[in-house]
């Protein structure tokens, strides 16, 4: 015996394996012997973790040597997520974490997670498990990784309070592969428990820092699991769409020289002898590109604001999808080529995701997200117009509050039955500088906000690109001309239209999900009062 | 005439449209006829810039008021790319920048360029074109963006000074989008000059720090203009590979409360009361979400780095293509999945970015890119033995220098005729705390570097994934361990064995190009003295 049993290969995968794999395996073995007297010492030390001696099955279960690619062993794991009907009778090899463990007379009953999905499994003392294997299990700390050997068998009444209902797994081996410290800082069952439920039955939730704090466990939850899982669909979705239009990615710094809007909310940087800033936005540089003719381009990257501000869907730290476009003759072409990004995303979502948003449903329960093709697109007199006809006091180039948001987003959703619209022709007095005066009004702007169930998720205009319009708007808001002077100096070789918007990726993922903090969408979120993990 | 005539439909146009278009052009008459008053100040904002009163031309040229969105305009703009023989005789409307004018008697040949393409079109003073209109569009600057109608004509002889040679542009209208200052701070044609080329006839090339302090115009370059779009290609086949292999994309914070790896060579931030770091990577977010089960993950981001080192090679901040990937019994699972990655990333450039190889090596010659399938992988001994047999004094554990990472590339090209390959078990003393150490031999480890062209683009390693041994392997290294008991902690609760590396993207772009400045990869780039634009 040349490593220890835990890494060896069973009679049923030797039979299994090809003579191709034989013969790679025997190269392997010589090798390995070299290895003879380093390993011995191994043995010894998984020998010593044998609790009892003279065990009929002790080559059947232990504790592996830490696992530092010793060798390489053809064993094909089956993922938890694959063990269906179609597997029964076969014998495979599984590896996941204990979920839960429960003695029971002769018996083990354990429930092994992998991700999102749960597998029972079986060890009961008999031919192939002794009463001290079956001790052994039982023993084992819960979120231990372990590998099995076990037999799929199909079970005959549905078991409910796992993912695999129509199976089980009857253990035939089990080896440690990283034990868990047997106290955990918070229980998975707790932390996917709906608001409220267990509050009769004196049953815990666990809070907010409590999970951020210990997030390498919180991460574990099929909740965790299927909201991180749909935010990198979102991330996927929002480039190929724009990749199809023809957008090219751009890579845009986020140490700055100069607070380019205006210099609050910025976060300094030391910069070797000097002093830099994180950027605020990629809007300069996305607008560049444009200026130097590459028409479309997006960007997915960190934005950090250096706001004092506790909300719930506030962070300093969030990630931007951002995109700039150059237009023909009218900004709504931009629009509508964001709009319709949106509506893939949610297509997008809805089709591929579905278990996903099944399973973050069942802790935090909301209504489906609702879209209209083409996207509803209001103007802001407009929308002035509902809030006031709902008891809303407010002038007409005032800007938005939030809770006034909030209402309109439910307004909206009477009349039109949609979760997603956009908000046109934002008074010019409340948007940035380089916004685009409307040509026929100057109380407005070209500019747009779009929303989900009534919460701001882009902020968004055509920019000016006429160096001269830009200098007197600028100067129009007591804005440092010399502090600006490369932005504006970009204009002056020959700039396209174009307009463009920046979404937060986090509200978004959020916002869809329906659910209520930003920091449950952001792996690690960063707000002025948390900075790790 | 309600509108200025750069934005009225032709005739032809409107033979063109169909019905539906008409009425749908009709309504937004009306609504037009509205502003008829406020278009008027407009026009006559327009006939004041025309040069010459009495002109029978005077409504097929001129400065267009800027676009301000003040109408949708039904007029499709055929893209320069688009401009190929199969279009003859056709009618149709181009948007381009000026990139070369030259007046001849009574003609003005202008070259029009839009990203990497550009075509020939032709005024000629005659029926279609007045005296005036031709002194008009010769008068025009360098850069300025322009709208012209114009006839396709097929030439007889190829037209070797455009990309679209088969063809040329008889022009009928042209209108100016946007004015170019006449003075540019670099010329396009010196900026794409290959190095030594213009020596003997004394013509100009552009140094790094004036392309640099002038990028929106370098980057209208051809050459800029394909290093990117291949730039972008690069990250969408990195995650689109990665993606098909099972892997979830995660977003990991930049802004961190300790600075992970010692603290040398990190930027500070103030953060609100406190202060803070930037992440010099995202290993150890990518760690805790391996231990959070998503066993497969990536991240494109920017990775902070302040080394105050000013080489071809070194930026301050740089984009991150990180992976990281529990495996089950030897991290060369891993190291297949990443070599596998790069191999598809080199075929995909090949198949789909050949245009804009060819066009970079147009200024920039190098060889084409070799790699082999399966990919190369070397032991650090065997590397210190080539090395050795070289020529090279060096120790079995000793790091490799930069100049000898270099000649090894050579060696290997020569022995292998590959550009890309793994170096694979390097000395355990030259890597960091977290390495795994190799099972089989104390003074090596289970890490490694990859190489494209002799220099390295990725650095990884097998993580030691036990608390204990991490702990042990810390205090070897004389590091607090108070520092990083966040990190110790995340394997405390079950940690599957896991590997991982970074890829600095820059530097992918360049040496594929066979580039030799990372700067010249970098949109905007940071180093110890460039903080701008």
């Amino acid at each position: 015996c040349v490593v220890s049993s835990c890494f060896r290969a069973s009679e049923e995968e030797q039979q299994a394996q090809s003579k191709k794999a034989l013969k790679k395996q025997q190269k392997e073995a010589e090798k390995a012997a070299k290895k003879a007297e380093k390993q011995a010492k191994l043995v010894s030390v998984r020998q010593e973790t044998q609790t009892l001696p003279m065990d009929f099955a002790m080559d059947r279960y232990g504790i592996c040597p830490m696992v530092q690619s010793q060798q390489k062993l053809d064993r094909a794991l089956v993922r938890v997520q694959d063990l269906t009907p179609e597997k029964a009778e076969q014998q495979i090899w599984v590896r996941a974490r204990i979920h839960t463990s429960r003695a029971k007379g002769k018996q083990c009953f354990l429930v092994l997670r992998h991700q999102q999905f749960t597998v029972q499994a079986l060890l009961a003392v008999g031919d192939r498990a002794s009463k001290q294997m079956v001790k052994f299990a039982a023993n084992l700390t819960k979120e231990s990784i372990i590998d099995v050997e076990a037999v799929v068998k199909k079970v005959e009444q549905k078991i409910e309070s796992c993912s695999q209902q129509d199976v089980e797994l009857h253990v035939e081996r089990i080896f440690v592969i990283s034990q868990s410290e047997a106290r955990l800082p918070l229980q998975l069952e707790d932390a996917v428990r709906p608001e409220g439920e267990g509050d009769e039955e004196g049953r815990a939730t666990v809070n907010q820092d409590t999970r951020l704090d210990n997030r390498v466990i919180d991460l574990r939850t099929t909740t965790s699991q299927a909201i991180f899982r749909l935010q990198s669909g979102v991330c996927q979705l929002f480039r190929d769409t724009l990749i199809n239009k023809g957008f090219v990615e751009i890579q845009t710094p986020k140490i700055i020289s100069a607070a380019s809007e205006g210099g609050a909310n910025v976060f300094t940087v030391s910069y070797f002898k000097t002093s830099a800033y994180l950027a605020q936005s990629p809007q300069l540089y996305k607008q560049m590109c444009i200026c130097a003719d590459f028409d479309k381009v997006f960007c997915v990257g960190p934005v950090f604001r250096a706001e004092d501000s506790n909300t719930h869907r506030h962070l300093t730290e969030f990630v931007g999808l951002d995109i700039e476009m150059a237009f023909n003759y009218h900004y709504h072409e931009v629009i509508d080529s964001i709009t319709d990004t949106m509506v893939q995303i949610f297509k997008g979502l809805r089709d591929r995701f579905q278990t996903e948003i099944q399973t973050v449903n069942k802790q935090y329960p909301s209504e489906p997200f609702k879209f209209l093709e083409p996207t509803l697109r209001l103007e802001y007199k407009e929308a002035v117009a509902m809030l006031r006809a709902a008891g809303v006091e407010m002038g007409d180039e005032e800007d938005l509050s939030t809770p006034n948001e909030k209402l309109l987003g439910r307004l909206v959703k009477e009349k039109y039955d949609t979760d997603f619209f956009v908000l046109d022709k934002y008074p010019l007095a409340v948007r940035p500088f380089y916004t685009m005066p409307d040509p026929n009004n100057a109380k407005y702007s070209n500019s747009y906000d779009m929303f989900m169930r009534g919460e701001e998720i882009l902020s968004g205009a055509q920019r000016v690109h006429d160096a001269q319009l830009l200098t007197e708007r600028a100067m129009h808001h007591g804005i440092d001309l010399e502090k600006i002077k490369a932005y504006i100096d970009s204009f002056r070789y020959g700039a396209p239209p174009h307009a463009g918007g920046g979404i937060g990726l986090e509200r978004v993922t959020m916002l869809y999900l329906g659910l209520h903090n930003v920091r449950q969408t952001s792996m690690f979120p960063r707000d002025p009062k948390r900075l790790t993990p």
